[in-house]
């Protein structure tokens, strides 16, 4: 097993591994940037090395810091966490070559993974369902006409110089399909100079379910079941739960045996996660792979009363897993806090917190790495805490979930508490009912402002 | 169901009561003293009334500033949480003669198990083993012989005026039963000016082992399995954990069996519990039965995924249980935090808390009702946290309670975190190997005193 392992990483996610690592008797190391000296993960981490400047390309994202941080501590492996060099092929090359343990996935797989073209080839290669689309520039009206045939109405038309919906036509049916073709390349042509267009099949009321996996370096996999990822602003996730409202036994298990095929398929090693489109015939579709531990793991952790962070931990030691699949026996919700203001197109609202009291009980986890006192750098990803609430069914986590907000109180700062507070009454989300589309018209209610 | 739920109790228990009602849709009423305006029961709940000043006397014991605070609230039931009236047959009766329900025992059944010598009788009458002992005073020498031959050695010779251990004598074997009964009876006359002595079986290597019950109206029972309270100071439980590490399988078995028959020998409704006393052999002897909510019900929860307070309430309210009996499918423990001492014999340290940082993350649960800023007032008992770990394995629970009482930070008090921090690494602690004698030399660590 590791000696000491640096995390190359900061925010509640340094503290979540430091947590297990601290648990299970591996010394930890801590890298922080200079705007980052207060923080938890320094404090509770048994070395800490600044290696630069608040600007994360002169810190968390340099490499050559962060592997001498590592060098000069003696540390045997670096966990990641996720975003800064979580899925950085480069990275995971380097440490590789100073023979120190990369907690994630190889560079090739990375690459393999991060590439979004080459991912979707993999995936059909190994039988995955894919998205379907046309293979680049459609060359005239006739074989636009075939593939949407071939694939099935309704379609999506895109330009290729695309952006912003320009050039972009939802098609429902055959007859409609001849005048989007011709306006949609008009449209393309007058802004982009580029009148090329491509076609996918358009995904009805999309849902973003992504299944955890886990690989060892026996190339065995097994899956932990979904996380239903759909409450999302502008790609961003704001509230996850497991199991998804919308599963099914069987859709779960096909969809967890596609994400093992994916992962044994390629040999992935380490904790991962496939992210699928599930359409309104809960038809799924493979979307990317991601290569790391996700923001939103908890709420799988909860149900199954796993620790992912100690299996990414024994997993890169070698030690194999049992090969069993997990399924939830609980519900679980997250709500991510973030400081900035609902009210305020969720502007990022940094500042010093001044007075922080979280709430407990029953069936409520937090993870966090900040604390009455602490000064929220304006230089980082504006999350501040993980709220978590677990029970035995979809209405008791989100009763639990709404109690749990009543009693957070986070003073100095903007936070998405009244967003979660409105979001936990709103029919859209209480009914189950829900899509990617959902925050697209989400308009914040006064009434959950908060009192002061 | 009920509408509204008057707490009669302050702290941690009254928040989590008002938690789960909150959570279940139910209106509550806080009931508190002058000392404790600021505390977060008060500030959670959606009515209080204060109810007198300090001494509990005049506010938490007064039945009528209870029963008019639960009218002129309109409350249709009333939890009396734990300590206080939560015992007390005659509050119970007043509850139901107002037609508020109490969600407790009954009135006959807090005096049948209130008085130990008449619950003694009842459990012996269900069948439920209890230590065995004379019958009121021994007449002579020869009585106490047959005696201690029918119960077997080795025995406790005791004075019925007995205290501080005088007149008390530890009888292993026959051939010390006439000089220790003359010695002891000498000794209690020549202290107390009476000599009148009886016998009990001398449990050997005890352990405070208790089983969780509930019952419902019809008269069903079931166990929720065993709590080991044998970390113990003066009769005060320190820490709890389930499974118990000194239990099998067959021991569980026959003791929820014990269990389950005492409660529904006698009808018992509600959530209560059973203390065992169980002595090397694994034999076990009813001690008594507490006819509330415990302190220590956390830990069950955590182990079998299950909401003791809402289980009271559904259980009051005449929703009848399933019947089926609960394993620990998890290890927790949980440390009592006492604004205490330990470095200086456990004394009270009332004060301000001026500044509070809880430990989060996965598997830790904290039940508290303080915050930064808040004044312990001295008026009541010093327990100002329940940290609650819960994990696969009974090393991994110990681990984790380790970094989490590490995270802990309690400043302006004197606090039990140092205890239960050397508690954690105390060899006899971590073997699982511990009695009820454990604290009697126990002597504190100074390297676990706070580096401040």
């Amino acid at each position: 097993m590791f000696k000491k392992i640096l995390i190359a990483n900061r925010g509640e996610i340094a503290l979540r591994v430091i947590r297990t690592c601290k648990e299970m008797g591996i010394k930890t190391v801590a890298v922080y940037s200079k705007a980052d000296a207060e923080s938890l993960h320094v404090r509770f981490a048994d070395e800490a090395v600044c290696i630069g400047p608040a600007p994360s390309s002169e810190s968390y994202l340099k490499i050559p810091n962060i592997i001498s941080a590592a060098e000069i501590t003696n540390a045997d492996a670096i966990h990641p966490g996720y975003g800064f060099l979580s899925e950085n092929a480069k990275f995971s090359k380097i440490c590789e070559e100073h023979e120190i343990k990369f907690i994630g996935a190889s560079a090739e797989m990375i690459e393999k993974m991060g590439d979004k073209a080459t991912a979707k080839a993999t995936m059909k290669a190994a039988g995955v369902p894919c998205v379907p689309g046309s293979e680049g520039i459609i060359e005239d009206y006739d074989e636009c006409l075939k593939l949407a045939k071939d694939m099935g109405f309704p379609v999506m038309l895109k330009a290729t110089a695309g952006g912003g919906g320009k050039g972009m036509r939802a098609v429902w049916k055959e007859e409609d399909l001849e005048a989007a073709w011709s306006s949609a390349r008009h449209e393309a042509g007058a802004a982009f100079g580029n009148d090329g267009m491509y076609m996918e099949k358009l995904i009805e009321e999309p849902r973003h379910i992504e299944i955890q996996i886990v690989g060892d370096s026996r190339g065995k996999a097994c899956h932990l079941s979904e996380r239903d990822c759909s409450v999302q602003r502008r790609h961003q996730k704001l509230t996850e739960e497991t199991p998804s409202p919308f599963m099914t036994d069987d859709l779960r298990k096909k969809m967890g045996e596609a994400a093992v095929k994916a992962a044994e398929y390629i040999k992935y090693e380490g904790a991962g996660t496939v992210e699928f489109l599930v359409d309104k015939h809960r038809n799924f579709y493979f979307m990317e792979m991601n290569t790391r531990i996700q923001v939103e793991h908890p709420i799988t952790e909860q149900v199954i009363d796993y620790d992912l962070i100690r299996e990414q931990i024994l997993v890169a030691a070698g030690v194999p897993i049992s090969g069993k699949n997990y399924f939830p026996k609980l519900h679980s919700i997250e709500c991510r806090i973030n400081a900035e203001d609902p009210y305020n197109a969720f502007r990022p609202s940094p500042g010093v917190i001044t007075n922080l009291h979280a709430p407990g009980g029953h069936g409520v986890r937090i993870d966090t790495h900040v604390y009455s006192g602490y000064a929220i750098p304006p230089n980082y990803d504006s999350m501040i805490a993980k709220l978590i609430t677990t029970a035995q069914t979809r209405e008791e986590a989100i009763n639990k979930m709404k109690r749990a907000l009543d009693e957070f109180v986070i003073e100095g700062v903007k936070t998405t508490i009244p967003f979660h507070r409105q979001l936990m009454e709103d029919q859209r989300y209480t009914s189950g009912n829900y899509t990617t589309k959902l925050m697209e018209d989400f308009v914040m209610d006064e009434k959950y402002k908060d009192e002061e």
